[in-house]
C-alpha cells in the first residue's frame, strides 16, 4: 500500500507532538514529508532528526541559521523560514493530507492554499474558520477539496454524520465540560488568578485553550466552526455542560434520533481519525470502559456564568468581519489575563466592547480578514490604555 | 413521489399498531398494501376499513368468516386466511417493504419469502435472526435483499455503522434497563409473581418481552440477533445494564471511538427509521431534551442475577439449532410463568435443561429449525410432568 504523504504544519505545539505520536505509530501508512514549527527550533530539530521529512520549515526567519546548524548532520533536507515557506509547504507536491495545527490566525492562509491545491485539510486551527469560515468553504468546494476536523466536538459531529444526509440535521449538540472555574462561585470570578483558571478538570491543553474553556469562549469559537463547517443555522446549535468529557457532541435528526460519539479526553483520537478518515485503524489513544466512565450529565450553561457564549451567538449571525474580530480580540484579551493586566471578567468585557465597536464588512478576501485581526488587535491594546 | 408499499404482517400487535401511527403520520410517502393479522379480527376489521389495504389475512383459519363479515360493507379487498396467505403476503408484487411484526417462530417463513422475492425487511420478528439466522442471512446474501431492525437496539447499531465500515468495528455494546427485577433482592427472586415481573421500569411493551427483560433473556435474544444481522463475533459483544433507556446501544470502533444512539424509550422511532431509510423524516416520536435526559449510567449485569447471559453466549456459539431451542424453550417456559405453573426462577432453569438435553444439530432449512422447536416445547411440557 502506498503510504499516504503528511504534512504537519504545527509540528512542536500540543496537537502536532500528538499528530507525530499517531503516525509514528502507523508508521506503515504515513510518511511525514514536511514539517513547520513557529519558533520552537530545538524540538522541530529533534522531530527533523528522527522523521527526516523532505522538507522542514521555521516560521520565525532570525531562527533560520540556527536550524540550519542543528541539521548539518542530516543531508537531503530542504531548510526553510518563513510564513511564506510555511504557506508553500501547505501545497507541498508530495502530501496528500495537510494537518494545520498552528495556533492563531497565522493557519488561515496555509488551509486555504492547502484547499486551493486541493489537498486534504485535517483542520485543528480554529481561526479558519471562525474568522474565514465563509471565504474558506468557498475554496474548499471550489476544488473539492476536503476539509476534516481535528477538534474533539467537531471530530464528533463529523463522525456521527457519516452515512445520514445533512439535510436531516435537526440539531447539533455541542458539549462542553464547563472549565476549570464551573463550580466556582459566580462572586469570586473577578478574583480568580490564571493558575485557578488554568486547571482544566478533563483535558490537558495550551494556556489559550485552557482560558478559553474556563470562560466558555471555545464554545463561541466551535459554534462559528460548527457553522462553516456543516452548513448549518446557529439556532440549531445548541451548547451543553457535560462535565465528564465523555460524550464529545451529538446529532440530533428531525426524526428524533440523537447519535453521539464517545471517548476518553484524548485528542490523539480525533487526530488519527482525521489522518485515516474514512478508514478507521488500532490505533494509541486511551480506550473508553463504559463500566468506568461514571454518570454522564447535561445541563444547560448558565448565561450568568458564562457570557461568552451569547457573544459568540452575536458573532456567528452577523457573519462578515464579527467572528474574526471576536476570536482576536479574545486573543489579546487572554494574554493580558495570563499577564495579570486584566481580571478574568475583564476577558469577555474587552471582548464584548471591542466587538461593540466594529462595523461588520463583507469578507472578500483573506485580507479583509486580517485586517480585521489586527484591528480588534490595536482596539484590545486602546480601550486597555484607557482604563 | 411514488408511494412506498408496505405490507404489515403482525398489524394488530404492540409493534404494527405502531407502525400504523407512523404509517398514518406519512401518508404521503408511504401506502400500506397488506395487513395481516393472527387472531385480533376486531381490530383487524377496524385497519382494514380505515387503510383500505389491498389485502387483509387471518392467520386464524377459523376467522375468516367473521372477518369476511366484518368487511362486507368495503369491497374490493381480498380476504384470505391461513398461515400460508400470510407468507405469501411476505411476497406481495405491490409491495415495496415487509415490515414483519409477527410475534414468534411463524415469523421465520414469511421473512425468508420476502427476502427470496428481493423486498426489504424491516425485522421486528425475533425468532427470524434467533432461530434462523445463517438460513436468513444466506438468502439475504443470495437475494441482496435488505434487512433493516426494528429493535431499538439494533436500530441504534444499525444507525451508528451508516457510513463506517464493519471490518472496523471491535465491539458492540448492547444496553439494558435491567428490566422490572434489576433492583429486587437476590433471595426474592424465587417468589416474584407475574405482576413483579411485568412492572418494566422504562419501556412499555407486551408481556412475554418484558418478562424476559425481566431474566435477560431478552439480551441473550439480541446477543444472537446481533451476531447474525452484523457478522459480528458474540465474544465482541457485551451487554450493559443501562437503567436509563437512553443509549439504546453502542458500537464501538478499532481507534477507540465509540458511536452510540440516543433517543425516548419509543418504538416508534425505530420503526419509522426501517421503514424511511436511508431518509429520516420528522416523526411523532417523543424527542429527548438532554437536559432531562439524567445522570446515564453503565454497570456490567450481574451474573448471579441474570443467568439467562450465559445462556445466550453458549446457544450463540453453539450456532445450528440451539438457539431455536433456547429460544422456544424460554417462551413455553414464560407462558408456564405467566400462567403461575412456575416460579421466575425457572424460567431460566428449565431453559438450560431443555438445552443441555439438544444435540445441537445443523440448520439445513427452515423445516430443521421448526422441528428443533417443536422438539423444545415437547421438553419444556416433559420436564414439568416429570416434576
Amino acid at each position: 500500500m502506498e503510504k499516504k504523504g503528511v504534512v504537519i504544519l504545527g509540528s512542536t505545539g500540543s496537537i502536532g507532538r500528538q499528530a507525530l505520536e499517531v503516525i509514528e505509530n502507523l508508521s506503515d501508512r504515513f510518511r511525514v514529508v514536511a514539517i513547520a514549527a513557529g519558533t520552537n527550533v530545538d524540538l522541530l530539530a529533534a522531530q527533523a532528526a528522527r522523521l527526516r521529512p523532505a522538507r522542514v520549515v521555521i516560521a520565525e526567519k532570525r531562527l533560520y541559521g540556527d536550524l540550519v546548524r542543528r541539521l548539518e548532520g542530516y543531508p537531503g533536507m530542504e531548510v526553510l523560514s518563513g510564513e511564506e515557506a510555511v504557506a508553500d509547504s501547505a501545497q507541498y507536491p508530495g502530501a496528500d493530507i495537510i494537518l494545520n495545527a498552528i495556533v492563531g490566525i497565522k493557519g488561515l492562509v496555509p488551509t486555504l492554499r492547502a484547499l486551493c491545491a486541493g489537498k486534504t485539510v485535517a483542520l485543528a486551527n480554529k481561526e479558519t474558520l471562525v474568522a474565514g469560515g465563509e471565504l474558506v468553504m468557498k475554496e474548499a468546494r471550489k476544488s473539492a477539496a476536503r476539509i476534516i476536523p481535528v477538534d474533539s466536538e467537531h471530530s464528533a459531529i463529523f463522525q456521527c454524520l457519516q452515512g445520514q444526509d445533512i439535510s436531516s440535521v435537526k440539531t447539533i449538540h455541542i458539549t462542553s465540560s464547563g472549565g476549570a472555574l464551573r463550580d466556582c462561585p459566580l462572586r469570586d470570578l473577578a478574583s480568580v488568578t490564571p493558575e485557578d483558571a488554568l486547571r482544566h478538570p478533563t483535558w490537558n491543553m495550551g494556556a489559550k485553550v485552557t482560558i478559553d474553556s474556563a470562560t466558555l469562549m471555545n464554545k463561541s469559537l466551535e459554534l462559528i466552526e460548527a457553522r462553516w463547517l456543516f452548513d448549518i443555522s446557529p439556532g440549531d446549535i445548541k451548547i451543553w455542560i457535560h462535565p465528564q468529557s465523555i460524550i464529545h457532541s451529538m446529532v440530533e435528526f428531525k426524526d428524533g434520533a440523537l447519535l453521539a460519539q464517545l471517548g476518553m479526553p484524548d485528542m490523539r483520537l480525533p487526530i488519527q481519525y482525521a489522518l485515516t478518515f474514512p478508514e478507521r485503524l488500532p490505533g494509541i489513544a486511551r480506550s473508553l470502559d463504559p463500566a468506568t466512565m461514571g454518570p454522564l450529565t447535561f445541563t444547560p450553561p448558565d448565561e450568568l456564568r458564562y457570557p461568552a457564549l451569547k457573544i459568540g451567538y452575536y458573532a456567528c449571525r452577523a457573519g462578515g468581519t464579527m467572528p474574526a474580530v471576536m476570536n482576536a480580540a479574545n486573543e489579546e484579551a487572554v494574554k493580558l489575563f495570563l499577564a495579570r493586566e486584566i481580571g478574568f471578567l475583564e476577558i469577555v468585557n474587552l471582548v464584548e466592547k471591542v466587538m461593540e465597536g466594529h462595523n461588520t464588512a463583507v469578507v472578500e478576501s483573506a485580507d479583509s480578514i486580517l485586517s480585521a485581526d489586527s484591528w480588534a488587535r490595536r482596539k484590545v491594546r486602546e480601550y486597555l490604555g484607557h482604563r
